[in-house]
């Protein structure tokens, strides 16, 4: 027996007819690309994506079609979401900041039959447009004014392109698990894999993300989304602000410092959301020009682990709440957020940061468990690791063309490669990633924890730890360290400062001292060469 | 092409589970119908919830079966809810205030197999169990030794029955779109109509009705669901509670002001949600007693349309905010609330109260227009009231078993039967009830309105405004009223009171003075009856 109810499906550009119905006259302020702040509501942002529908239409772009965007977060960004999610199109949102050989290997995988490009980043289209297969169109976001002498074939601005429609459109329906979006992860091993969420899952996961004890979205809020809408589906904010009633406050190219305070002043932002380091960079600019935050209320910070010192900062000095949170664009990608449950909501000082530290439990829809290699489920008691799995709508069950192959286990769960405990009350952290953990006699020990307590010796700049082969625990820990300039501190001198603040088998069986760690391009220890390097390395224990 | 994200239906028992396991030592405390408090929690609740599902399977209720509950709110409730829906079975909430014969009416129709039900209305079964065509068994939901004497045959305590299994059971999986519970509405014209609710269509309506803007609710809140679960599917309470982690407080039979109170104090509080009725009888408690209430934040009040003095005495003296909100069985229930947007957050006093005084405005999934009788949509500007009509996936697209026949519009919309302006931010607010309003020269008149305006008169008691045929304007309202005892006033001294306060073609035609206007079991105003009694009442203007 089935139930009696509407059969509404769950399209993506309902979110934007909401919108515009209940909460029309909404702010969407932008810094545009080209300077100006620019200014625009619901109301006009949903004809405008009428307009590119239609315009898009009129061109051939048809359900399931591909089209890459390069851009920064901005009304015209919205407008070309919206209007390709209305007709059943697909935005591709790409990532700029990859190499330009990366970009057009994805953009060819991906088979994008246009690219809607930044100003900023038609340079990095005229390096590769020779190598694109699948492209037809390129339309930069700008007008008529601002185009640039440009060494693309045809090339159009988005302006006049747009102006070749009207609004006199009507979106599409169509079924709802149709792919919405795709977002290519950039493995540090092998190609990038697109993920390939749906209406479905985007309007499930938006949802479930907009809750009071997740973004807290409400229509008073003023968002700004200074995660980019290409990093990870734009941490759903681009549905999440508009499906809420929320102002959207957007950064455009400028995520420095000043121009990110001026935004949040001037604009009176409530809530805004970002990695770490473009809060590092706010930080040091309040701090050198002695400012105060006077509308923030609260600031999303994910993409890799928040900084117990910068949840101080925003927190005891500036009055903003952190909300850490976790997730991938695997997931779509929230999948936990740090408030608190009564248990502990009446903490204070140090006991509060200590769990403001983990990446918090996932709302209704978000299933986890910590798993051994063998996938027997670990014990929730805030210590044992494990590696972490999630299961839900709107969780990847496959990548783009079959890439990675099968990636569920038997119970249908996703492996996320991070390693992490979970508490007695359902709070997950993150210690490190399963690649990078280091496997000593099948007991596990995390890299990042021996990292963390050898960067506190005052002789040390940096440290990485690896796991090297070893004849009879099989792995055993390597500590590699960068000393600070003009320092002469030796091995032992470093374990004795370790000693007695980690279980005594955790202790690194060697360290070696080099003048240089390799990094990634975001900064982060590129372990897979440090392992390269010492992997003919010969333990003194071996 | 579709999207590649899991396949994970929304079936309500994962509800139970997320609670059970994020939020497992949250509590549901319940005022038990024996007498004493109750204290369960999540985890404990799932456990006999999987016990009452293995019991329900062993005895050989299928995916499909109805099975009745008459009963209050409180942990063995849910117990059954949980137990039913995870094996697929459907809980049919029966409201025990009816007369036994629509019961039993209702209890046939659904072709119920089993029926649950508490001490209080052991009596209401007993004096209809020989005209119950499907029912098998009855369970009361008591212990042994709390077992009444009955005349009920093959009869149960509902502890031994459950304690026949064990709780080492696994949910059952099937499609989201099948039944998940039912309601019936007490339509006052024509036989119940049966409305069933999907599993898909309780997930989608919690997760929007649980929002930051709607009930805002939250795993540090303690909600008191004054509302039965028989009202209107619980007004969602029995899934958003636990889908956000909220604790539970059950007020189980007992609702007058005394016990209420007792509850909201002694533990703590932070939610509630009612029908205007048990509120006033909580400020007149509260007025009695000169009390305070400290632990509670705020209160959702619908079912009717909350009258201004309660809001204020809620805000202004006991510094509680007050939720108006709307909805309806057929919308799962809920249709709106009434939070503030920035164009209103402003606001104080009388002004603010004006803005309360609307029913607000709907989540992301509820579409809401306002039409004239021919379907054509009329304009937003907070004056022009029409039908209000709502779409979307919790909204019901037919009745169970076709009663009522085609119930949407061309466009799929369903006619709510009340009559509503919407202003220009998309808060609407209800006039009139689309059966009662005063169709006079094709223009529309509030009956509510006029009888609002009438009772402001020192000497009114009571006031009616029904329509009455007539040659030229095919109706024009009649007053009747019931004047305050001792008084004496005459027509033309209404009429003058009420003159300068509204249009001049919507003054009544006739004032006419009864002894009592007919009122239906919940108290509000038989206006069928009315209508009856002045069918062929010939107006002066006639």
């Amino acid at each position: 027996m089935l139930g009696l109810m509407q059969d509404w499906p769950l399209l993506c550009h309902k979110v934007i007819d909401h919108a515009a119905t209940f909460h029309g006259g909404r702010e969407i302020v932008s810094r545009s690309v080209e300077g100006p702040i620019h200014r625009t509501n619901y109301h006009d942002l949903r004809l405008s994506a009428l307009q590119v529908a239609k315009r898009l239409d009129a061109y051939g772009i048809r359900q399931g079609d591909r089209v890459a965007t390069l851009a920064w977060n901005t009304w015209r960004h919205m407008e070309v979401w919206y209007g390709l999610l209305g007709i059943g199109a697909i935005y591709h949102t790409v990532n700029p900041r990859l190499f330009p050989e990366q970009i057009a290997w994805i953009i060819n995988h991906a088979e994008d039959r246009m690219v809607f490009v930044d100003l900023t980043f038609v340079p990095v289209v005229e390096k590769i447009i020779g190598e694109l297969t699948t492209v037809e169109q390129v339309v930069v976001l700008t007008d008529a004014d601002h185009m640039p002498d440009t060494s693309l074939p045809n090339v159009i601005d988005y302006e006049s392109w747009k102006a070749e429609a009207d609004s006199d459109f009507a979106w599409k329906e169509f079924d709802e698990n149709s792919a919405a979006g795709m977002c290519y992860t950039s493995g540090t091993t092998g190609e990038p894999k697109g993920v390939v969420y749906s209406h479905r899952s985007n309007i499930i996961h938006s949802l479930a993300a907009a809750a009071t004890d997740m973004l807290n979205a409400s229509a008073r809020d003023r968002i700004m989304p200074v995660v980019p809408m290409f990093h990870a589906n734009g941490w759903s904010l681009a549905f999440s602000a508009p499906m809420t009633g929320a102002a959207m406050v957007m950064p455009g190219a400028r995520m420095d410092g000043a121009s990110i305070y001026d935004l949040l002043e001037t604009e009176k932002v409530t809530m805004t959301a970002a990695v770490p380091t473009v809060w590092l960079m706010l930080l040091q600019h309040l701090e050198q020009t002695d400012a105060n935050l006077t509308s923030l209320e609260r600031v999303v910070i994910g993409g890799s682990a928040c900084p117990r010192a910068m949840t101080k900062a925003f927190q005891d000095r500036y009055g903003v709440q952190v909300l850490h949170a976790w997730g991938m664009t695997e997931m779509s990608p929230l999948g936990s957020f740090c408030s608190l449950k009564p248990e502990y909501a009446d903490l204070k000082g140090d006991a509060l940061l200590d769990i403001q530290e983990k990446q918090g439990h996932p709302p209704f829809t978000v299933e986890m468990k910590i798993t051994d290699d063998d996938g027997v489920e670990l014990p929730w008691d805030g210590k044992t690791f494990g590696r972490l799995k999630v299961r839900g709508p709107a969780v990847a069950e496959s990548y783009f063309k079959g890439a990675g192959g099968d990636i569920l286990d038997d119970e249908g769960f996703f492996d996320t490669g991070d390693v992490s405990t979970m508490d007695k009350y359902g709070y997950m952290q993150i210690t490190d990633r399963s690649k990078d953990v280091i496997k000593s006699g099948g007991e596990w020990i995390s890299s990042i924890d021996l990292e963390n307590l050898a960067v506190g010796h005052p002789d040390v700049a940096e440290a990485a730890v690896i796991g090297v082969e070893h004849p009879k625990w099989d792995e055993r820990p390597l500590l590699v360290v960068v000393r600070k300039d003009g320092r002469e501190t030796e091995k032992q001198a470093i374990l004795s400062f370790m000693e007695g603040k980690i279980a005594k088998w955790w202790m690194p069986d060697d360290v070696v001292f080099v003048d240089e760690i390799p990094h990634t391009a975001t900064g982060k220890i590129k372990k897979t060469t440090l392992r390269d390097q010492f992997k003919d390395y010969r333990l003194p224990t071996a």
